[in-house]
């Protein structure tokens, strides 16, 4: 196996897809930090308000080398980036920092990342995708200004993948398509584990919107919250032409949630980051509007009803990951 | 992300995963080797007679501090040995080396891999997992002989994982289920990739036997050679107790193929390394007895007929890699 710029950068990018979705407004980013030919850190972008990527993997590249540094106790990005600016002493001068997308170059709710690098000075920095949001961009000419090395476009087609959502709900709306199911497509009764829900429970948390079918509330009357997470419970849309709906069930009843029964989808254009669950009706009918299709499946085979659906689509699988035991596996549609 | 003894073992597992199934009647094994906290080489052992992984990843490290030595035109493996122990000028003492199992200790196909740590001395060798054979093991005491610093057990769990089918095929039978289907179970028609062919194609080349329900002989009359690889045909085993067939179709006449057409499944255990090809009947049948599920999935949805089964079965996924833009997951069945 070859070890060159683009396994660190595999290394950045595995890393943010544990957090993809999880970031919103924000993009997923993830970041590396090879000192001298020696691996150093591996860290991400974890949520909106919390340290860039840049800033964690900084950070934990520093403490691997001074694992006692009072740097272990400051958390606020801000203080980081103060912090690294004092104590550094050069440490990261003959270091090579990847990241999966360009470094922000402008003071949002935490400081610009290229503005400590430029003081921090790494020998290079690898960046997959250039930053395409005009208020942050910019990054890779400051850098450059201080004679850092900086190269473009390593995995560019990886981050862009995992860049896509940002660059949907920066600029209109990011739809996925949620869906559950054992090994041989079975979607009858209890299918995910505890952790899955729980996962569910964090991205509705996270989304604006989450569009469900009419007959689906009205045969499980779910709630649709996210009480696993302790979390916010998202605006409803229900796609329905029936608008009679027994509204006594908790759906309704879940404070500071808007409830929506429509059967025009254009609705759904209002917000951001849409989420839709269900089995593959709905699907169908948005597949031209669906961006992802994240789709978990529990490692067992089971009777039961099926998922077979009267479509035929084809899909890129564009990363997949682990979710305790079960497997989450991200689609984008082949068009 | 943590950088310790596990990120590296998980390298060379998952290095070692590309060749599981292949390496037969040899053991999968990955190794990777940190010189000095730098990542050199992340290299497997890939198929019976050719190097071990430690042979493999010694020279990728080397070579990758030395790109133009002579070292990179040798592939024997005694001439790879020969070469490191003559040329080595102590490169490897402030080395790690990371393997997922205990080198050899013996002479067979290849020299022993511990002879040859022996001359080098790296600093420190980690092993994920003992070995069994007793033919070769007695490795880490070699090693230990020379003031080497051995550690064991790092990953064993996922070590063990990976070295079970070559555990079963040794003393008795190891048999994995294979299997391919569409995101949503369908099994109709051309669902596989030609790199997913050929992937299969290249396990029919390395197992003893392949076994196959008689209905599925008698209505899709395949081959089962392995043409797309150039390679050798399996023997066949027919499940069926009705022992009539149209001895005309192409599957009776390969040369050098014994075919076996018997309700006893007992028969089976005359072979060490078993793959059943068939939709969930013979799993049914076999279920106490399957090692191992290799699972093809195919990133799309299709109306068609469903893997649906009248089994209800619960899985560990113990691996799962990419073949082109398919997934392909192992599976362990959960006792």
């Amino acid at each position: 196996m070859k070890i060159d710029d683009s396994f660190y950068m595999k290394l950045a990018l595995d890393e943010a897809w544990k957090y993809q979705l999880l970031t919103y407004p924000n993009p997923a980013v993830g970041c590396v930090v090879v000192k001298n030919g020696e691996l150093l850190s591996i860290e991400a972008h974890k949520e909106a308000g919390h340290p860039h990527a840049e800033v964690n993997a900084l950070k934990a590249a520093f403490l691997k080398k001074h694992p006692n540094d009072k740097i272990k106790t400051i958390n606020d990005a801000f203080k980081v980036h103060e912090y690294l600016m004092e104590h550094h002493k050069n440490f990261f001068t003959d270091c090579e920092v990847y990241v999966t997308l360009e470094p922000c170059n402008h003071v949002g709710k935490t400081p610009a990342c290229t503005n400590l690098l430029k003081e921090l000075k790494p020998n290079r920095v690898v960046i997959a995708h250039e930053d395409l949001n005009k208020e942050a961009s910019g990054g890779q000419e400051t850098l450059k200004s201080v004679n850092i090395d900086v190269s473009i476009g390593c995995m560019k087609k990886e981050a862009y993948d995992l860049l896509y959502p940002f660059i949907k709900w920066s600029n209109g709306t990011f739809i996925f398509y949620k869906m559950a199911q054992t090994l041989n497509g079975s979607i009858d009764g209890q299918i995910s584990s505890n952790k899955a829900k729980a996962y569910v429970h964090t991205l509705r948390d996270r989304i604006d919107c989450m569009a469900i079918g009419g007959n689906t509330v009205r045969t499980d009357k779910p709630t649709l919250d996210a009480r696993y997470v302790a979390g916010r419970a998202p605006d409803i849309f229900i796609y329905s032409k029936n608008k009679i709906f027994d509204k006594k069930i908790p759906l309704f009843h879940v404070p500071n949630r808007k409830v929506t029964i429509s059967d025009d989808l254009f609705k759904l254009l209002d917000y951001k980051f849409i989420m839709v669950e269900g089995v593959y009706n709905l699907l169908d009918i948005l597949k031209e509007r669906i961006d992802y299709i994240v789709l978990l499946i529990s490692p067992k085979i089971r009777r039961g009803h099926n998922a077979l659906s009267e479509i035929n689509m084809d899909f890129e699988i564009i990363h997949e990951n682990y979710i305790g035991e079960e497997k989450i596996i991200y689609l984008k549609r082949k068009s």
